[in-house]
């Protein structure tokens, strides 16, 4: 036969950068624990289990024939009001049901919302470093990425006046993650306002990922975005339950959106989720109320280690601490170490301490890990500093 | 404020067309009851429950902390050792798990595959009619479709030679369907040789989704595809779990793919689904052996049902049945009707039989109605002539 070697892959996926994790994990995989037990830094996965309740809800549910059938595109009706309720106490201000849609996980999210912002061709801004599946999605669709660097000065919160000088006419949205992933970082409020009037002035989407939003600080304002009456007009929130819940196995997330942008995003979720799955709906749609408790102990523990994690990261010679939030540490290797994708294969062959290094998250990123610490109780914590040493 | 209206939705998303089967349903839900009871043939479900130990099974899994965290990328091995297995019986010819990857549903398959196969400006044929989310997902994705038109008097099998003429500089792949959606033709394994050479000629990818191939009469050969050594090069495989398994609200699917292929489209997979739900994985990996004499109970059912409704169809005064297998059937209508839009939705609102309207699934298709009768009884099919008639 007259063949061709073969068929071309899509030059889009072939410029998408690798999936960084399972880099990570082969370098640990070679780790011959001379240093004690493997510490894994670097998915952001919580180091508790899910409540007891929770998971016999999810098996009651599991094991129906409702859950087993197919439901509606934009998610069930009794999750959307759950979480319309919880969004409705913790931003303040009323958000309705039909204004949400969940969704088969964030990452999904992310795709399907920055599949209705922009087109291929059109760019998206993305602070660097950025949660590098953001950018892998944004490449792989055909769309152009902006960096909008931040600086480890201004404690790697992006600079809506910079932002602004960066756009270009083919811009269509603007993308924040707070707390940020991988950072650490929480915006203050008047950041976030900053930039939502930018968008809104400019005509642009913010697409605002608060995956780790349970994990602020008891009693913190986010933000004051959904006070706007105008809000569907400029912008489109993303939550994650992966985190809150314990639960990323069944992939459960959620979009904010309303007016033309929720009509026109149910196209998107009919097409790539036809609908979320239906038994984790359902459980999660008590858990919402069931387990507020649960999650402000969490928020407290997970705020103990981030207070643990400081305290050892004081220890360190020639380290700097220069975000910390949520669940992760932004931390800026001392000069004398070689750079940090070397440094991060090193200590997770030689030192058992898995991490992401600072390049997987974007450019400028050469002298810095990323360190998922909730992954890990406080034990391991104090460990850090030695194998860091 | 200086404010522009609001921020511009994707160009590619307003162009992508409204999902079909809310709008079916729109229709019914105005139905008075008077004809009897509603038939529902509009989505493809199976009209009896999932395996009542598969439920179990899923509830099992669904309360264990396993499945709550995060898997494997491409799907737990468990799940890709016992599809591998399974196809390697069902194709007669050794295929590997490592050839596998497990997606959360078949929808996100095809999007994930079309993304690695195709860039944007770039284009895909579809045999016409198409399943909508095909063309949706193409569609926003920025890729042109280029219709390879199918004719009644061929059972809505595409021709090879057409599709050869029809191909342009900038075509990366041809889908085929088989059993196909919505037409119901089981096409030929010729037919499909004939696209896989033309594919491997061309240096195209053949997508081939068969996530109806559990409904093949039992001993059909299928194709041949798996037994050339060089199909990675030129072949992407879909299957669904939600039809055979009467499970589309857990969200489980599968692309068969190697080489190159799968290895960027991990990177895609990563991006969009992180990794599918665990726990009906779990409950799947058992399935696929321990159901396998309920499946083929049920590929006998679907055919007695299929035989029924050909009965059914043959008391029809002036329409024809130009296509059946699987799920479906395509049924022209009578000179006399309004057009296939027009009729489907006096159809659902005064004769409580809600189908879909040809238009719905691409061009040229004014006269067709897609009725997927696996959704319902024989009793029920028996009704559907007097609510045609």
């Amino acid at each position: 036969m007259d063949a061709k070697p073969h068929a071309p892959v899509s030059p889009r996926v072939r410029a998408t950068g690798a999936p960084p994790i399972p880099a990570a994990r082969a370098w640990a995989a070679r780790y011959d624990g001379r240093a004690g037990p493997e510490i894994d830094l670097t998915q952001a996965v919580p180091g508790y289990p899910p409540h007891p309740e929770l998971l016999e809800r999810l098996a009651a549910a599991a094991g129906t024939r409702p859950a087993a059938g197919y439901g509606a595109i934009e998610g069930d009706a009794a999750l959307r009001e759950a979480l319309a309720a919880d969004m409705s106490g913790f931003y303040a201000t009323p958000i309705a049901p039909d204004q949400t849609a969940i969704t088969a996980g964030c990452n999904l999210a992310f795709a399907m919302a920055a599949t209705t912002a922009a087109a291929p061709g059109e760019a998206v801004m993305l602070p660097a470093p950025w949660y590098f599946n953001h950018h892998m999605a944004l490449t792989m669709q055909g769309v152009d990425t902006i960096p909008l660097p931040c600086r480890p000065e201004d404690g790697f919160v992006p600079d809506p006046a910079t932002a602004e000088r960066l756009l270009t006419p083919h811009t269509r949205a603007i993308v924040l993650v707070t707390p940020n992933n991988p950072t650490g970082a929480v915006y203050p409020p008047a950041t976030i306002a900053a930039f939502a009037a930018l968008c809104r002035r400019r005509g642009l989407w913010l697409i605002l990922d608060e995956t780790y939003r349970d994990f602020l600080p008891a009693g913190a304002t986010a933000h004051d975005l959904f006070a706007d009456p105008d809000w569907p007009d400029y912008l489109v929130h993303l939550y994650s339950f992966s985190k809150s819940y314990c639960i990323p196995g069944h992939r459960v997330g959620a979009i904010a959106a309303a007016g033309e942008f929720r009509a026109e995003l149910l196209k998107v979720l009919d097409t790539m989720q036809i609908c979320p799955p239906r038994a984790a709906q359902s459980a999660l749609s008590w858990a919402i109320e069931g387990l507020r408790s649960w999650r402000a102990g969490n928020r407290t523990l997970m705020a103990s280690r981030a207070d643990v994690f400081r305290t050892a990261a004081g220890q360190l010679a020639g380290w700097r601490l220069d975000a910390l939030g949520a669940y992760f540490a932004y931390l800026r290797l001392p000069p004398g170490l070689p750079d940090a994708l070397a440094t991060a294969e090193r200590l997770a062959t030689e030192r058992g301490l898995a991490s992401l290094p600072g390049p997987f998250f974007g450019p400028g990123q050469d002298r810095h890990l990323r360190l998922a610490f909730a992954n890990v109780d406080a034990t391991a914590i104090a460990q850090i500093p030695s194998r860091l040493g």
